[in-house]
Protein backbone atom coordinates (compact mmCIF):
# COMPACT_ATOMS: atom_id res chain seq x y z
CA UNK A 1 0.00 0.00 0.00
CA UNK A 2 1.13 3.46 -0.75
CA UNK A 3 2.25 5.77 2.03
CA UNK A 4 -0.92 7.59 3.43
CA UNK A 5 -0.66 11.10 4.54
CA UNK A 6 -1.53 12.23 7.83
CA UNK A 7 -3.72 14.53 5.74
CA UNK A 8 -5.85 11.73 4.63
CA UNK A 9 -6.58 9.65 7.41
CA UNK A 10 -8.00 12.42 9.24
CA UNK A 11 -10.25 12.92 6.52
CA UNK A 12 -10.88 9.73 6.60
CA UNK A 13 -11.71 9.76 10.37
CA UNK A 14 -14.38 13.05 9.44
CA UNK A 15 -16.17 10.52 6.24
CA UNK A 16 -16.88 8.32 8.82
CA UNK A 17 -18.70 10.92 11.52
CA UNK A 18 -20.79 11.72 8.25
CA UNK A 19 -21.50 8.34 6.86
CA UNK A 20 -22.88 7.68 11.04
CA UNK A 21 -25.02 10.68 10.76
CA UNK A 22 -26.28 9.41 7.21
CA UNK A 23 -26.92 6.02 8.64
CA UNK A 24 -28.65 7.12 11.68
CA UNK A 25 -31.12 9.59 9.14
CA UNK A 26 -31.97 6.50 7.36
CA UNK A 27 -29.64 7.19 3.93
CA UNK A 28 -28.77 4.12 1.85
CA UNK A 29 -26.40 6.07 -0.60
CA UNK A 30 -23.96 8.98 -0.35
CA UNK A 31 -22.59 11.11 -3.49
CA UNK A 32 -18.70 11.98 -3.09
CA UNK A 33 -20.38 15.72 -3.35
CA UNK A 34 -22.02 15.44 0.13
CA UNK A 35 -19.36 13.48 1.86
CA UNK A 36 -16.37 16.30 -0.07
CA UNK A 37 -19.07 19.27 1.16
CA UNK A 38 -18.99 18.45 4.66
CA UNK A 39 -15.87 17.33 4.82
CA UNK A 40 -14.81 21.12 3.42
CA UNK A 41 -13.00 19.23 0.69
CA UNK A 42 -13.77 18.41 -3.02
CA UNK A 43 -15.69 15.32 -4.44
CA UNK A 44 -12.37 14.72 -6.45
CA UNK A 45 -10.67 14.67 -3.07
CA UNK A 46 -13.17 12.20 -1.65
CA UNK A 47 -12.69 10.06 -4.77
CA UNK A 48 -8.67 9.97 -4.07
CA UNK A 49 -8.45 9.19 -0.30
CA UNK A 50 -10.97 6.40 -1.25
CA UNK A 51 -9.05 4.91 -3.96
CA UNK A 52 -6.07 4.30 -1.75
CA UNK A 53 -7.69 1.71 -0.45
CA UNK A 54 -9.74 -0.02 -3.28
CA UNK A 55 -12.67 0.84 -5.27
CA UNK A 56 -15.79 2.21 -3.89
CA UNK A 57 -18.99 3.02 -5.21
CA UNK A 58 -20.43 3.22 -8.24
CA UNK A 59 -20.25 5.77 -11.17
CA UNK A 60 -23.35 8.06 -11.16
CA UNK A 61 -25.40 5.81 -8.16
CA UNK A 62 -22.77 7.30 -5.27
CA UNK A 63 -21.39 5.29 -2.36
CA UNK A 64 -23.20 2.81 -0.04
CA UNK A 65 -23.95 4.11 3.34
CA UNK A 66 -23.77 1.19 5.22
CA UNK A 67 -20.91 -0.26 3.06
CA UNK A 68 -18.36 2.08 3.16
CA UNK A 69 -19.54 2.93 7.00
CA UNK A 70 -18.13 -0.68 7.06
CA UNK A 71 -15.00 -0.07 5.46
CA UNK A 72 -13.67 2.84 6.55
CA UNK A 73 -14.35 1.20 9.99
CA UNK A 74 -11.93 -1.58 9.13
CA UNK A 75 -9.08 0.59 7.53
CA UNK A 76 -9.28 2.72 10.59
CA UNK A 77 -9.23 -0.43 12.51
CA UNK A 78 -12.53 0.24 14.51
CA UNK A 79 -13.62 -3.07 13.77
CA UNK A 80 -11.93 -4.51 16.67
CA UNK A 81 -11.05 -2.46 20.25
CA UNK A 82 -7.89 -0.91 21.72
CA UNK A 83 -6.37 -1.15 25.00
CA UNK A 84 -5.43 2.42 26.21
CA UNK A 85 -3.89 3.51 29.40
CA UNK A 86 -3.65 7.32 30.60
CA UNK A 87 -0.67 8.57 31.73
CA UNK A 88 -1.03 11.76 34.42
CA UNK A 89 -4.35 11.99 36.39
CA UNK A 90 -4.49 15.36 36.75
CA UNK A 91 -7.50 17.90 35.09
CA UNK A 92 -6.43 16.99 31.42
CA UNK A 93 -6.50 13.21 32.29
CA UNK A 94 -9.66 13.34 34.33
CA UNK A 95 -11.05 15.33 31.47
CA UNK A 96 -10.11 12.17 28.68
CA UNK A 97 -11.08 9.78 30.88
CA UNK A 98 -14.69 10.95 31.13
CA UNK A 99 -14.83 11.28 27.53
CA UNK A 100 -17.53 9.06 26.47
CA UNK A 101 -17.05 9.23 22.98
CA UNK A 102 -13.49 7.27 23.09
CA UNK A 103 -15.24 3.86 24.43
CA UNK A 104 -17.96 3.94 21.80
CA UNK A 105 -14.90 3.88 19.43
CA UNK A 106 -13.34 0.93 20.73
CA UNK A 107 -10.83 3.18 22.89
CA UNK A 108 -10.94 1.64 26.38
CA UNK A 109 -9.05 2.54 29.13
CA UNK A 110 -7.66 0.16 31.02
CA UNK A 111 -5.08 1.31 33.28
CA UNK A 112 -4.65 5.41 34.95
CA UNK A 113 -1.03 6.28 36.41
CA UNK A 114 0.25 9.34 38.21
CA UNK A 115 2.94 10.12 40.41
CA UNK A 116 1.19 12.41 42.97
CA UNK A 117 0.48 9.96 46.06
CA UNK A 118 -3.00 12.23 47.03
CA UNK A 119 -4.18 10.55 43.47
CA UNK A 120 -3.09 7.52 43.57
CA UNK A 121 -5.18 4.99 44.66
CA UNK A 122 -8.28 6.83 44.00
CA UNK A 123 -11.29 5.19 42.33
CA UNK A 124 -11.82 6.74 38.75
CA UNK A 125 -14.84 4.60 37.10
CA UNK A 126 -14.14 0.54 37.69
CA UNK A 127 -9.97 1.39 37.53
CA UNK A 128 -8.22 2.76 40.57
CA UNK A 129 -5.34 5.24 39.90
CA UNK A 130 -2.07 3.58 40.12
CA UNK A 131 1.26 4.54 41.05
CA UNK A 132 3.59 5.59 37.92
CA UNK A 133 6.35 3.02 39.04
CA UNK A 134 4.02 0.02 38.40
CA UNK A 135 3.32 1.52 34.94
CA UNK A 136 6.31 -0.21 32.94
CA UNK A 137 5.11 -3.71 34.19
CA UNK A 138 1.86 -3.12 33.63
CA UNK A 139 1.78 -1.78 29.80
CA UNK A 140 3.34 -5.13 29.13
CA UNK A 141 1.06 -7.34 31.08
CA UNK A 142 -2.57 -5.92 30.65
CA UNK A 143 -1.22 -5.59 26.55
CA UNK A 144 -1.57 -1.93 26.26
CA UNK A 145 -1.84 -1.17 22.47
CA UNK A 146 -1.97 3.17 22.92
CA UNK A 147 -1.00 5.41 25.38
CA UNK A 148 -2.53 8.88 26.18
CA UNK A 149 0.58 11.26 27.59
CA UNK A 150 -1.31 13.72 29.74
CA UNK A 151 2.00 14.77 32.08
CA UNK A 152 3.29 18.27 32.40
CA UNK A 153 5.73 19.14 29.73
CA UNK A 154 9.30 18.32 31.85
CA UNK A 155 7.90 14.91 32.55
CA UNK A 156 6.79 13.84 29.27
CA UNK A 157 10.00 12.67 27.38
CA UNK A 158 10.76 10.32 30.29
CA UNK A 159 7.50 9.18 30.34
CA UNK A 160 7.69 8.32 26.62
CA UNK A 161 11.01 6.57 26.54
CA UNK A 162 9.73 4.47 28.92
CA UNK A 163 6.82 3.66 27.24
CA UNK A 164 8.08 2.80 24.19
CA UNK A 165 10.30 0.44 25.71
CA UNK A 166 7.74 -1.33 27.72
CA UNK A 167 6.47 -1.77 23.96
CA UNK A 168 3.86 0.21 23.28
CA UNK A 169 3.95 1.81 19.39
CA UNK A 170 1.46 4.25 20.03
CA UNK A 171 1.23 7.44 21.82
CA UNK A 172 -1.17 10.28 21.89
CA UNK A 173 0.23 13.33 23.64
CA UNK A 174 -1.22 15.85 25.15
CA UNK A 175 2.09 17.62 26.87
CA UNK A 176 2.96 20.97 25.37
CA UNK A 177 6.47 20.05 24.06
CA UNK A 178 7.80 17.95 21.02
CA UNK A 179 8.75 14.44 21.75
CA UNK A 180 10.90 12.15 20.07
CA UNK A 181 10.19 8.29 19.36
CA UNK A 182 11.27 6.05 17.16
CA UNK A 183 10.13 5.74 13.69
CA UNK A 184 8.22 2.30 14.64
CA UNK A 185 5.98 4.17 16.99
CA UNK A 186 3.07 6.22 16.24
CA UNK A 187 2.57 9.46 17.91
CA UNK A 188 0.33 12.09 17.88
CA UNK A 189 0.18 15.40 19.25
CA UNK A 190 -2.87 17.50 20.30
CA UNK A 191 -1.59 21.26 21.03
CA UNK A 192 -4.38 23.02 22.11
CA UNK A 193 -2.48 26.58 21.79
CA UNK A 194 -1.73 25.67 18.25
CA UNK A 195 -5.11 25.34 17.69
CA UNK A 196 -5.75 29.02 18.91
CA UNK A 197 -2.89 30.43 17.38
CA UNK A 198 -4.53 28.79 13.78
CA UNK A 199 -7.12 31.65 14.94
CA UNK A 200 -5.69 34.42 16.01
CA UNK A 201 -3.67 33.37 12.56
CA UNK A 202 -7.04 33.86 10.52
CA UNK A 203 -8.25 37.09 12.51
CA UNK A 204 -5.65 39.12 11.39
CA UNK A 205 -5.28 37.93 8.09
CA UNK A 206 -8.74 38.57 6.65
CA UNK B 1 -1.21 37.56 0.15
CA UNK B 2 -1.67 34.20 -1.29
CA UNK B 3 -4.04 31.82 0.50
CA UNK B 4 -2.39 29.85 3.32
CA UNK B 5 -2.94 26.61 3.64
CA UNK B 6 -4.09 25.38 7.58
CA UNK B 7 -1.00 22.69 7.51
CA UNK B 8 1.34 25.72 6.84
CA UNK B 9 -0.46 27.95 9.65
CA UNK B 10 0.52 24.87 11.34
CA UNK B 11 4.12 24.62 10.71
CA UNK B 12 4.40 27.80 11.65
CA UNK B 13 2.92 27.03 15.23
CA UNK B 14 5.98 24.34 15.05
CA UNK B 15 8.66 26.79 14.35
CA UNK B 16 7.85 29.27 16.53
CA UNK B 17 8.50 26.42 19.33
CA UNK B 18 11.71 25.34 18.18
CA UNK B 19 13.15 28.94 17.50
CA UNK B 20 11.55 29.76 21.05
CA UNK B 21 13.61 26.58 22.36
CA UNK B 22 16.48 27.45 20.31
CA UNK B 23 16.27 31.63 21.72
CA UNK B 24 16.57 29.65 25.38
CA UNK B 25 19.26 28.16 24.39
CA UNK B 26 20.83 30.89 23.24
CA UNK B 27 21.31 30.07 19.76
CA UNK B 28 21.70 33.27 17.04
CA UNK B 29 21.02 31.10 13.91
CA UNK B 30 19.17 28.66 12.83
CA UNK B 31 18.94 26.65 8.85
CA UNK B 32 15.83 25.97 7.35
CA UNK B 33 17.20 22.06 7.87
CA UNK B 34 17.29 22.27 11.66
CA UNK B 35 13.83 23.70 11.43
CA UNK B 36 12.87 20.99 9.13
CA UNK B 37 14.07 18.32 11.01
CA UNK B 38 12.11 19.86 14.00
CA UNK B 39 9.25 20.21 12.38
CA UNK B 40 9.16 16.57 10.50
CA UNK B 41 9.05 18.35 7.21
CA UNK B 42 11.78 19.14 4.03
CA UNK B 43 13.91 22.28 3.87
CA UNK B 44 12.50 23.24 0.99
CA UNK B 45 9.00 23.13 2.76
CA UNK B 46 10.50 25.25 5.12
CA UNK B 47 11.77 27.83 2.89
CA UNK B 48 7.93 27.50 1.04
CA UNK B 49 6.42 28.30 4.26
CA UNK B 50 8.32 31.20 5.27
CA UNK B 51 8.38 32.85 1.38
CA UNK B 52 4.60 33.27 1.95
CA UNK B 53 4.98 36.42 4.37
CA UNK B 54 8.56 38.07 2.26
CA UNK B 55 12.09 37.07 2.52
CA UNK B 56 13.37 35.70 5.49
CA UNK B 57 16.93 34.63 6.49
CA UNK B 58 20.46 34.65 4.44
CA UNK B 59 21.72 32.08 1.73
CA UNK B 60 24.52 30.15 3.13
CA UNK B 61 23.72 31.52 6.59
CA UNK B 62 20.80 30.36 7.87
CA UNK B 63 17.72 32.19 9.68
CA UNK B 64 18.50 35.21 12.85
CA UNK B 65 16.77 33.44 15.48
CA UNK B 66 15.15 36.45 17.33
CA UNK B 67 14.26 37.98 14.17
CA UNK B 68 12.81 35.27 12.83
CA UNK B 69 10.76 34.34 16.47
CA UNK B 70 9.65 37.92 16.06
CA UNK B 71 8.33 37.79 12.73
CA UNK B 72 6.59 34.71 13.05
CA UNK B 73 4.83 35.82 16.30
CA UNK B 74 4.24 38.45 14.38
CA UNK B 75 2.44 36.85 10.87
CA UNK B 76 0.94 34.63 13.44
CA UNK B 77 -0.88 37.88 15.17
CA UNK B 78 1.05 36.65 19.02
CA UNK B 79 2.38 39.91 19.49
CA UNK B 80 -0.83 41.52 21.20
CA UNK B 81 -3.42 39.56 23.43
CA UNK B 82 -6.45 37.84 22.15
CA UNK B 83 -9.82 38.04 24.83
CA UNK B 84 -11.11 34.61 25.12
CA UNK B 85 -14.58 33.06 26.67
CA UNK B 86 -15.13 29.78 27.83
CA UNK B 87 -18.79 28.11 27.52
CA UNK B 88 -18.64 25.07 29.15
CA UNK B 89 -17.56 24.82 32.72
CA UNK B 90 -17.26 20.69 32.73
CA UNK B 91 -14.45 18.52 32.26
CA UNK B 92 -12.93 19.33 29.49
CA UNK B 93 -13.38 23.52 30.30
CA UNK B 94 -12.22 22.92 33.50
CA UNK B 95 -9.03 21.69 31.98
CA UNK B 96 -8.76 24.18 29.43
CA UNK B 97 -9.20 26.78 32.23
CA UNK B 98 -6.08 26.07 34.30
CA UNK B 99 -3.92 25.13 30.75
CA UNK B 100 -1.15 27.88 31.44
CA UNK B 101 0.32 27.89 27.97
CA UNK B 102 -2.80 29.72 26.90
CA UNK B 103 -2.06 32.63 29.22
CA UNK B 104 1.65 32.66 28.31
CA UNK B 105 1.13 32.85 24.43
CA UNK B 106 -1.70 35.98 24.81
CA UNK B 107 -4.74 33.88 24.97
CA UNK B 108 -6.57 35.40 28.02
CA UNK B 109 -9.60 33.98 29.42
CA UNK B 110 -11.89 36.60 30.42
CA UNK B 111 -15.70 35.22 31.22
CA UNK B 112 -16.74 31.37 31.64
CA UNK B 113 -20.59 30.28 30.82
CA UNK B 114 -21.93 27.16 31.73
CA UNK B 115 -26.20 26.55 31.70
CA UNK B 116 -25.73 24.46 34.80
CA UNK B 117 -27.04 26.20 38.50
CA UNK B 118 -24.84 24.22 40.26
CA UNK B 119 -21.89 25.30 38.17
CA UNK B 120 -22.72 29.05 37.78
CA UNK B 121 -21.50 31.54 40.66
CA UNK B 122 -18.47 29.05 41.32
CA UNK B 123 -15.07 31.03 41.58
CA UNK B 124 -12.52 30.08 38.69
CA UNK B 125 -9.25 32.15 39.46
CA UNK B 126 -10.41 35.83 39.24
CA UNK B 127 -13.56 34.97 37.36
CA UNK B 128 -17.06 34.10 38.45
CA UNK B 129 -18.87 31.06 36.17
CA UNK B 130 -21.87 32.92 34.66
CA UNK B 131 -25.13 32.18 34.17
CA UNK B 132 -25.41 31.20 29.95
CA UNK B 133 -28.26 33.32 29.49
CA UNK B 134 -25.63 36.16 29.81
CA UNK B 135 -23.32 34.99 27.02
CA UNK B 136 -24.58 37.24 24.34
CA UNK B 137 -24.36 40.56 25.96
CA UNK B 138 -21.58 39.14 27.78
CA UNK B 139 -19.23 38.27 24.63
CA UNK B 140 -20.11 42.01 23.27
CA UNK B 141 -19.60 44.13 26.22
CA UNK B 142 -16.50 42.33 26.86
CA UNK B 143 -15.25 42.95 22.87
CA UNK B 144 -14.51 38.84 23.26
CA UNK B 145 -12.08 37.79 20.22
CA UNK B 146 -12.62 34.21 20.19
CA UNK B 147 -14.74 31.49 21.64
CA UNK B 148 -13.81 28.17 23.44
CA UNK B 149 -16.90 25.88 23.20
CA UNK B 150 -16.38 22.99 25.62
CA UNK B 151 -20.48 21.89 25.73
CA UNK B 152 -22.05 18.31 25.14
CA UNK B 153 -22.42 18.36 21.06
CA UNK B 154 -26.30 18.32 21.28
CA UNK B 155 -25.97 21.93 22.30
CA UNK B 156 -22.84 22.90 20.50
CA UNK B 157 -24.72 24.36 17.63
CA UNK B 158 -26.87 26.75 19.21
CA UNK B 159 -24.17 27.96 21.30
CA UNK B 160 -22.19 28.72 18.35
CA UNK B 161 -25.15 30.33 16.13
CA UNK B 162 -25.38 32.63 19.12
CA UNK B 163 -21.64 33.59 19.35
CA UNK B 164 -21.37 33.92 15.73
CA UNK B 165 -24.77 36.17 16.33
CA UNK B 166 -22.80 38.09 18.81
CA UNK B 167 -20.44 39.26 16.21
CA UNK B 168 -17.37 36.36 17.35
CA UNK B 169 -15.55 35.59 14.44
CA UNK B 170 -12.97 32.57 15.99
CA UNK B 171 -14.29 29.28 17.67
CA UNK B 172 -12.37 26.91 18.67
CA UNK B 173 -14.78 23.67 19.15
CA UNK B 174 -14.07 21.00 21.65
CA UNK B 175 -17.51 19.09 21.19
CA UNK B 176 -17.39 16.11 18.88
CA UNK B 177 -19.85 17.50 16.20
CA UNK B 178 -19.21 18.76 12.80
CA UNK B 179 -20.44 22.70 13.53
CA UNK B 180 -21.48 24.65 10.71
CA UNK B 181 -20.65 28.21 10.82
CA UNK B 182 -20.53 31.39 8.32
CA UNK B 183 -17.25 31.41 6.05
CA UNK B 184 -16.69 34.86 7.83
CA UNK B 185 -15.79 32.79 11.08
CA UNK B 186 -12.57 30.53 11.45
CA UNK B 187 -13.19 27.56 12.94
CA UNK B 188 -10.77 25.08 14.37
CA UNK B 189 -11.98 21.69 15.86
CA UNK B 190 -10.12 19.57 18.48
CA UNK B 191 -11.70 16.01 18.20
CA UNK B 192 -9.53 13.45 20.36
CA UNK B 193 -11.28 10.52 18.90
CA UNK B 194 -9.84 11.61 15.47
CA UNK B 195 -6.41 11.41 16.82
CA UNK B 196 -6.96 8.07 18.51
CA UNK B 197 -8.35 6.66 15.09
CA UNK B 198 -4.86 8.00 13.66
CA UNK B 199 -2.87 5.37 15.77
CA UNK B 200 -5.00 2.84 15.08
CA UNK B 201 -4.79 3.20 11.47
CA UNK B 202 -1.15 3.10 12.29
CA UNK B 203 -1.24 0.38 14.30
CA UNK B 204 -3.08 -2.05 11.82
CA UNK B 205 -1.20 -0.26 8.36
CA UNK B 206 2.65 -1.52 10.02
Amino acid sequence: MKKISESTVRRLSLYLRFLQEASDGGLDTISSDELAQRGGTTSAQVRKDLSFFGSFGKRGLGYSVPELLRQIQEILGLSRSWKVALVGAGKIGSALFSYRDFQLRGFHIRAVFDTDPTKVGAAWGDLTVRDDGEMDAALREQGIDMVIVAVPAEAAQGVVDRVVKAGVRAILNFAPIRLRVPSSVALRNVDMTVELEGLSFALINR
